[in-house]
């Protein structure tokens, strides 16, 4: 795997974006250094085909991406189905939004491939045994507002490219894009969850994942609601690791899946408010797939825990 | 969206078919005049990949198209579903079959993307604020003859271009090009639907649709008869809208899906027969998805009227 | 259909490969001879996306391959789909595994475009009134040993072509890739039990099908009973045949899934254990896919026969 460059993959995608700005519903601007910055969705109308891109640019391009419609209960939405055959790179070396990056009084949210250059953060990647070495970086941001030349000057620095060989692609969470792109980590989330279990996620040697894209609503808290219970009760996992240690496995699929938390069951809105807005004050346990299909290649046995949802997905959807 | 040239997407689109026809089950001419012409199914046998192609053709570009299953009730059939982030310009001004082509005593029904330079309809291309430039064009016709020379030099002229810079792609619609070209304007059924009933073209931001794919049937009228019963038993339409008045859009989707005519319920082919094979007998309120989702980003409301019938889309397709 | 070659198709899928083996988990290598080898699962991880290359190959570029979910009973699993609007050749001319190429005291099983090169087996490509011209080759192994030099020599003199101009893609059962490639083979399986039952395989204009991947497993026999049951109790086909004779039609359909087997409704693996482990003791009738649907398009009628078996599938893939 020496030779996989999330960066130098991304950068190929990202050329689809800069060919076809129309048909993406995307503007293209360049920072004073001479970044390039894509707006997908703040002054633009964006949509499904710039929020698959979006995802693809955040996986590093180490994985599939693709939009469909899929049932839950009586109800069909357009979903997101990944695919990754790299899922530690591909979800906790680039996709993971891992990079908090401070804007004036402001802290953006960076993700996407030029983490595996900043190594933000580093015990992420000392974990996955991977980095980055490309002279090109593509970083993406979940948020309402373009970046600015300062916040471009730190994330340059931080990654040692140069502004004209970086490429930030700009989405707010109450987008299309925005929204495609943040149900897209269900296969991150999934991994996330199972790593802060005791799984290693080097022991993840495959990924698939599927979620629900979200009607969109033009209120960030509510957009921002919607993509948590898209994963939490809309979203499945499905992953092939080799593992020794099959008993801790089983445990570990078990208390997977959100309804391991006792904050389960309610939309995210509702927990949040209770929550007086504060995330630190949620059960992170919650934080998780609704539904988790776990094979071990070591044995040929498969778990699976939790299950789709689709009352409280729907009351959340907006129905 | 100035730049967006429908027919200029289209010919790249139209290049696949030219470079691989035997892959394609197409056969390539040229007219009299110079004008590429596309058989994809009157004495070539087309198929899926055929279709998926005519139906992106239509779309101009301005869509994603993908095949796959779906399963309806316990049967299980091919199906096709569209993805657009333009979907008044893909939809109305491209796709509609909206241009009626004197051919000698004949009537040829044109679609695709040439309408938007020959403005056929205009007042459809005043409503949605759309109109192409582009020295190239591409026409899809519904037809199982090839196009005349008559045809092409009236074609041309209406659309300025030359014939050179003209393709035509001609599928029967007994023919599993034609099917799923057919059953692949299921956004633009539904668009067109709502636009009768009230809602602006302009409000839809993003729709996404998916329908079945019928079995193939020599004769004319049965393979147009379940074109029709694919959507209005079998379609599924997915729309974001930008809306300020949202009782009058809740009354509007109230009435879009197709059980809202009192000619519901029956196999169309059925109802064609009755009507005396008239189709301005027939309550037009019938042409419309067998189920709609409006969300309206506006508020974060959502909207589901109609449901699959699998029973009369079983007696349709001939199980 | 005299243009089209599988070889010429495969080689530009193949260089995907070559050109982006870390993305596909592939290693590359030369024989003495300087034939091209790529492992997709022997020494390597390989995955999903070469698994789908190597179907896309073995079809010899004459489908469409794609990779989703799909619900069975309860359990979500990835799934393969293939479209066909070419199934003899793509089919029988090609994917079979009908190359039996002796390597010393082994005997390596080919299959792919290269068959319709060397005419293996003759019969098949009489009957389908196929062969191939091609100065390029592409052979596909299933098989958990590289190939010998003796093998390719075997090869390429079989197929009158040079060593170079041969690339052998090698996956053993019990990789992704493998399990991906074998369950690719659903459409196939469903063509050759059509034709074992007196349907000519130059009737059937259209196919596809989708089926399982089953969860990866080391142990090789597993591995193999898995995907076996994949197709069995999981896999769909769908033809459209082109048939004078319905009623003879008819008959055959309902001969057609697996289930009209003696031996149909346990998991394969105690089926083969008790059959000794010998191929030849098992009916030969229960190779062949769980559930298929035949539309004729002389008459528009439509068969269907078999359904899918959620409960042997769920035992056979280890939950």
């Amino acid at each position: 795997m020496a030779g996989l460059s999330v960066n130098q993959m991304a950068w190929q995608i990202a050329q689809k974006l800069l060919d076809n700005p129309e048909f993406y519903g995307v503007a293209v601007s360049k920072s004073t250094a001479g970044a390039t910055i894509i707006d997908a969705g703040i002054n633009v109308s964006g949509g499904f085909q710039a929020g698959k891109k979006l995802t693809e640019l955040c996986l590093g391009g180490a994985g599939e991406v693709q939009l469909g419609f899929k049932t839950y209960g009586d109800l069909t939405f357009p979903s997101i189905t990944i695919t990754t055959d790299h899922p530690a790179i591909a979800a906790l070396g680039s996709q993971f939004a891992g990079w908090r990056i401070k804007d004036g009084d402001q802290i953006a949210i960076g993700s996407g491939p030029i983490r595996a250059l900043a190594l933000k953060p580093k015990d992420v990647f000392e974990e996955i045994g991977y980095k980055d070495q490309s002279d090109k970086a593509v970083l993406i941001l979940e948020s309402s507002t373009l970046p600015s030349d300062a916040l471009i000057e730190k994330v340059t620095g931080a990654s040692n490219v140069t502004a004209p060989n970086l490429i930030i692609v700009v989405a707010p969470t109450a987008s299309i894009a925005g929204l495609t792109q943040v149900t897209g980590r269900i296969v991150e989330v999934g991994i996330h969850k199972l790593r802060t279990l005791g799984l290693s996620p080097k022991t993840i040697v495959y990924a698939m994942g599927v979620a629900p894209i979200p009607p969109l609503c033009r209120d960030f808290e509510v957009a921002m609601a919607r993509t948590n219970d898209a994963i939490l009760y809309g979203g499945t996992v499905y992953c092939t690791v080799d593992c020794d240690d099959e008993a801790s496995l089983q445990k570990i699929v078990e208390q997977a899946p959100s309804a391991a938390s006792k904050d389960y069951g309610k939309p995210f809105l509702q927990i949040f408010r209770e929550a007086d807005r504060d995330f630190y004050k949620i059960d992170h346990n919650l934080f998780a797939p609704a539904e988790l299909i776990i094979s071990n290649c070591k044995t040929g046995n498969s778990f699976k825990a939790g299950q789709i949802n689709p009352k409280v997905l729907a009351e959340s959807l907006g129905f």
